[in-house]
């Protein structure tokens, strides 16, 4: 895999952060074999990439495929990629057997899916989708202050095709199910009927800094003190709601951050995520409750800041339907099943009948640079997005 | 102050990490200062600073004071500046003066002395006292992996006098308090008889990132939250030491750090005191016990690394009577008092006699932007100082 070069980290697994110049290159070498294929290459002002194959009949929307290219900051080589590269090899296939279809197909690489460097999360297929503007989008900044639209222009990927606003006949999405599920059932494919709803929060909690040595202890306000009390208690808060509920707290930065200092200010994350629109609800709300709690205590603040929502999602009946019956036709054993990460998919949903197609990753282990897949099941996958989208474009 | 306008942070503090360009700046503009007072200026290896008045007899070891220009991330403009300048001070008195004293008088700016960036932390008159070698110290890197010997060469201050190996006759230390003794006690000046002992640890906990969104929480092996339980335990320690008990977790870093995977890793810090040495011991017996208790858990490793120890260290009798004399003389209101800080005096303790004035420090907040200080305890410290040396150098 020429792709899992670039930005390739110690481990086997990949950094290549959305819009970084590792994400050029990702792009650049992925945009030439979309080309190579025969496709035309369109970029719209996010900076997401279209590579379009003409049908008979151009007046149709398009059918549509593709996912992400660019990972976490320790992520794996199929995150994302997987599913652009299965577009790629759909594309590939007909020309080998030269099927033209109905409507046209597209394979798109949508920008920011990871929300690792930016958030919004699933930026390009968010603004696509019209859940925020293209504005708020180009605005948003990295830890280190620089901007989505300076990024963008800086590797060349700032198109001028307006963001969204067209229709798609339909989305389909492959990708690795990132979870523990299809490996120990053994099978290669799950049909995916929706996604957990999110909710994303930063908190952060303020005391004093201090000097480690000559403050006695009682007269500290040491905001990682009740940080980590703070984060103890909510990481308890799925508990009763398994095996839907999820919590974590994935980013954490102390301030000043110096052996003796005591720390005056601590920013952290909270992902919250169920199936159940009431329980996520639920839980946003004991969310709130621990952080008054925790910041009732002298001479400590707590913020909660609400930063993303994405509500449960089914997807389209029938196109999972349709998912459901090519994966038996071709005799792939598989199971229904719901998607715990968000997915471009997610929000493409809200514009255009969608589906999802799953295969195992090894250990159920992905955001990890260790993350891996078996070609065969990658193949099965590969095989029915083949199949759901020739039965979707019509031949 | 045209020393705090280098590295001026905007709640008026300072943020001048020991070998960067900011300290460069710091060091050309002081060592400036004490070449207009008529000092010779050297440097050596480690790049401390050394700005010498001859004396009647220039076979007598010299009369040393001072401290470091180095600051926290967002340190303040009296932690260390102070000392150095009050050094200044009494060499423009003297010429002033025109007193010339019979051992030759020192000013010394230590390298590193706040640990903040490079450990070991008090680094240059550590190396100078013979607490470790040169070359080690030179090897030291910081987060980014630059090293001390780069960053000495880079702004010009690798010097070529070697570190130490020469006798001291007296080394004083002015400096603010960094807590809040004498301003509750509305004393201008502190007489210092030694210092709490420091002992400092690194503390890796690791566990395996994974995917927030599809990993069921029973699957987790998250290291975040195993760090803050056992923070929050490290943190009650001190409690059965008060008073001289304290610990502090100052650094804290979650790795990958992105806001949906679960932390695969965290390492943070751990700083010990307590001004017995058997107590002291007792601590960090209770440190491992806990390491070893939260590390217990499945999948979670956590790993205890020693980094610094300082031994409780009492200063030299005579010096600390000389200094409590001058106090009294000056008919300066003073108590006897530890210092909870580390300090160069605390290693050149080890290899010349050595004494410490402290002056109050509003609100004793330290290691803080708005730290400050009022003017006339300023000059009553320096007034001390200035007659503790010249009682010692002799006239
Ligand atoms: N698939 C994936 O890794 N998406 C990132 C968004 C999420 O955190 O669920
Ligand atoms: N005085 C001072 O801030 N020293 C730094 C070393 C310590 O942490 O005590």
């Amino acid at each position: 895999m020429d792709l899992a070069r670039i930005g390739a980290t110690p481990k086997g697994g990949n950094c290549r952060l959305a819009l970084t110049e590792e994400d050029r290159q990702g792009r650049d070498l992925v945009s030439g074999w979309l080309r190579d294929a025969g496709l035309e290459i369109r970029v719209d002002q996010l900076g997401n990439i279209f590579a379009r194959r003409p049908g008979r009949n151009n007046t149709l929307p398009p059918v549509v495929t593709g996912s992400h290219i660019d990972t976490q900051p320790t992520g794996g080589r199929f995150d994302g990629n997987y599913g652009v590269l299965a577009g790629l090899e759909v594309m590939r296939v007909l020309d080998e057997q030269n099927i033209t279809t109905d409507a046209p197909l597209e394979v798109v690489i949508w920008t920011n899916e990871e929300g690792s460097r930016f958030v919004p999360v699933m930026m390009g297929s968010g603004a696509f989708a019209g859940m925020f503007s293209t504005e708020s989008a180009l605005a948003a900044r990295d830890h280190d202050g620089i901007s989505v639209a300076d990024s963008l222009a800086r590797i060349g990927y700032d198109g001028d095709m307006p963001v969204g606003g067209r229709q798609l006949g339909a989305y389909f999405e492959a990708h690795i199910e990132q979870g523990p599920v299809l490996e120990q059932e053994g099978l290669p494919v799950g049909v995916v009927t929706g996604s957990l709803g999110l909710s994303w929060f930063d908190v952060v909690v303020t005391g004093q800094e201090a000097h480690a040595g000559p403050t006695p202890m009682e007269y500290r306000r040491d905001a990682l003190q009740t940080a980590c009390a703070l984060v103890g208690d909510i990481l308890t808060l799925a508990r009763p709601h398994a095996p839907h509920g999820r919590v974590t707290c994935g980013e954490f930065r102390v301030f000043p951050n110096s052996r003796n200092v005591i720390p005056g200010r601590v920013n952290f994350s909270v992902d919250l995520r169920h199936l159940e629109p009431a329980v996520l609800t639920q839980m946003e709300q004991r969310l709130q409750e621990l952080c008054e709690k925790h910041g009732g205590q002298t001479g400590i603040e707590v913020q909660l800041i609400e930063v993303q929502r994405i509500p449960p999602t089914p997807f389209a009946q029938e196109l999972v339907e349709r998912v459901r019956t090519c994966t038996q036709a071709l005799g792939i054993p598989h199971r229904d099943m719901v998607t715990g990460a968000g997915h471009d998919a997610v929000y493409i949903s809200r514009i255009a009948p969608t589906a999802m197609i799953f295969v195992p990753c090894v250990d159920g282990i992905s955001h990890n640079e260790c993350e891996d897949a078996k070609p065969e099941d990658l193949e099965a996958g590969a095989n029915v997005l083949l199949h759901a989208m020739l039965h979707t474009a019509g031949i």
